[in-house]
């Protein structure tokens, strides 16, 4: 973890110096409420990961950062969008956005900071990084109406890896698609960079599935929360499958009607808990923490920074492993 | 007028086939909303512009259409996010997009449509594709905050012609910058296309502006609309320099709060008329329809095609000065 840690306090001041530069060049109007949003103290991880993966594979060009920018950029308008949607008023534990500048602003806000996004993208040169990201985002926002359109629905977790690879996946996976293509890397190894991309991402999201149903202390966030939200993950799949006949039917119909009390609630999460619901969910999550440290493998760094890059990548694994014990 | 509805009429239905196929290549949780929107009979004046401007340059390739569908999916994309923010109930005539699929499953398809429109520029394989069009969006964005911003200021006329910019010229502008480059045209040419997309959009907008006043019967809109909603256009700004400083001030204290009556309303609708500052807003349109004029002057066709497709945009500037009378 030490490493891991230490090389994201190293290259945080230059992804954060390449952040405000994006930021500053954005028109007077916009600027500001960009300006609030990507400075909240968010952690990073998408530029991280397309710097990461540029070093991995033996790129020395300091260009990584504003390329990583772009992708916090993206991140951060994606978010924007979302509080405004679930109508949120705290973000990392300050004022949303919209709170602050207004629905509209923040709205249009977003769309500038797409484009502009693009637009750097676009001044590589190199068109696979517009496309790349043209794909995540087009992903992401499929993923999105996905997740609304099956709130209260059943459906089995084929449906869910749809959503979690839209919400989280395909951004992780242009991160590091960026990376590679940023090192002039062949295609084997841009593969392997989408796919350890990719599924980091599977798994950070099924982890943060099974936290849903840790202690509250532990969290922050209340307990089985996804229950009331009437979103499908893992645990709740498993505690559905677990029920006879006529008790699947009830819970199947509270479900869709969002309508669980807070007793009922407080019985799921304590039945997932006591069947051990949550484990099995980060077993699901450590099948797609193998593939990823599998597609690491397929890296084969040819400098010494390349692989110490593809260790601290490897000690990331462990981290989004760890986050739930 | 006969040649333009007669190269409308001939181009619509190959660039309805090219937004068409544009709109199937969203994924399929984004398609129905996107089909909805763009399918509603839109005039497709931007993807006309991209046609003709590359006709004119002497460009015969059918990919023009393509590349004119992303202008058309830019522009409904912002009308989407637009009709989202003024709560709008009907978009030409028919329900609005988000009264039908829901706000949070519109707004996030116009992200898509955004991302799939600058992928289809990436795919170009010229940069510049992507450059000109996220200019154009960052600019509307700007324009439209700065709109917002500025709602029952009277800060003068400079403040207008950058919120018009944003709102109307830019995307025109793109819209003829893109036909220009697919068309290989050199820098002078490039740039007389942009002056023309620029300065027609101008005009257009203060047209528009005009039209405000004008008789309900002849514009289906309300007489006077943008005093209600603060906003300072021509008209306006030339009403409020004709009065004495004591009524001057009790003007711009209504205009900032929003608050003028009905009957005040129509009296200034009145006097507007009274005092011809409708016409003298063409003139001012006049002075940008003339620009506009002068930049096809120096596209200098080479070809019949590029001769006829010059003719065409010159009946453009003749239409948009013919709404108003």
């Amino acid at each position: 973890m030490l490493q891991f840690a230490t090389i994201l306090a190293k290259e945080r001041p230059a992804i954060n110096r390449a952040v405000d530069s994006l930021t500053n060049s954005l028109p007077e109007h916009v600027r500001p409420a960009a300006a609030y949003a990507l400075g909240s103290g968010g952690k990073r991880l998408r530029p991280l990961l397309v710097v990461l993966m540029a070093r991995a594979m033996g790129c020395q060009d300091d260009g990584v950062y504003a390329l990583g920018a772009t992708a916090e950029l993206f991140h951060v308008a994606t978010l924007l969008h979302d509080d405004i949607l679930d109508n949120a008023d705290l973000r990392r534990g300050r004022e949303s956005t919209h709170r602050r500048f207004g629905v509209p602003c923040t709205l249009l806000t977003a769309d500038a900071m797409f484009s502009r996004a693009f637009q750097a993208l676009a001044e590589t040169g190199d068109p696979r990084c517009v496309s790349c990201l043209c794909r995540a985002v087009i992903g992401t926002v499929d993923g999105e109406i996905m997740e609304i359109d099956n709130q209260g629905r059943t459906n089995g977790l084929e449906d869910y890896y749809k959503i979690i690879e839209g919400k989280t996946a395909y951004l992780l996976r242009a991160s590091c698609e960026l990376g590679a293509i940023k090192a002039n890397a062949d295609e084997a190894r841009i593969q392997a960079a989408c796919d350890y991309g990719y599924n980091l991402g599977m798994a950070f999201q099924i982890v943060d599935d099974a936290l849903d149903f840790a202690p509250s202390e532990k969290t922050g966030k209340p307990e089985g929360g996804d229950i009331l939200e009437g979103k499908f993950t893992p645990p709740i799949c498993y505690y559905m499958e677990s029920l006879d006949p006529e008790s699947r039917n009830a819970f199947r119909s509270k479900f869709a009607a969002l309508s669980f009390s807070e007793e009922e609630r407080a019985a799921i999460v304590e039945a997932v808990r006591a069947n051990g619901f949550q484990e099995r969910t980060l077993r699901l999550a450590d099948t797609f923490l193998d593939k990823a440290s599998n597609a690491l493998d397929r890296i084969a760094p040819e400098s010494s920074q390349g692989v110490r890059a593809v260790s601290v990548l490897r000690e990331a694994v462990s981290f989004v492993r760890n986050r739930a014990s």
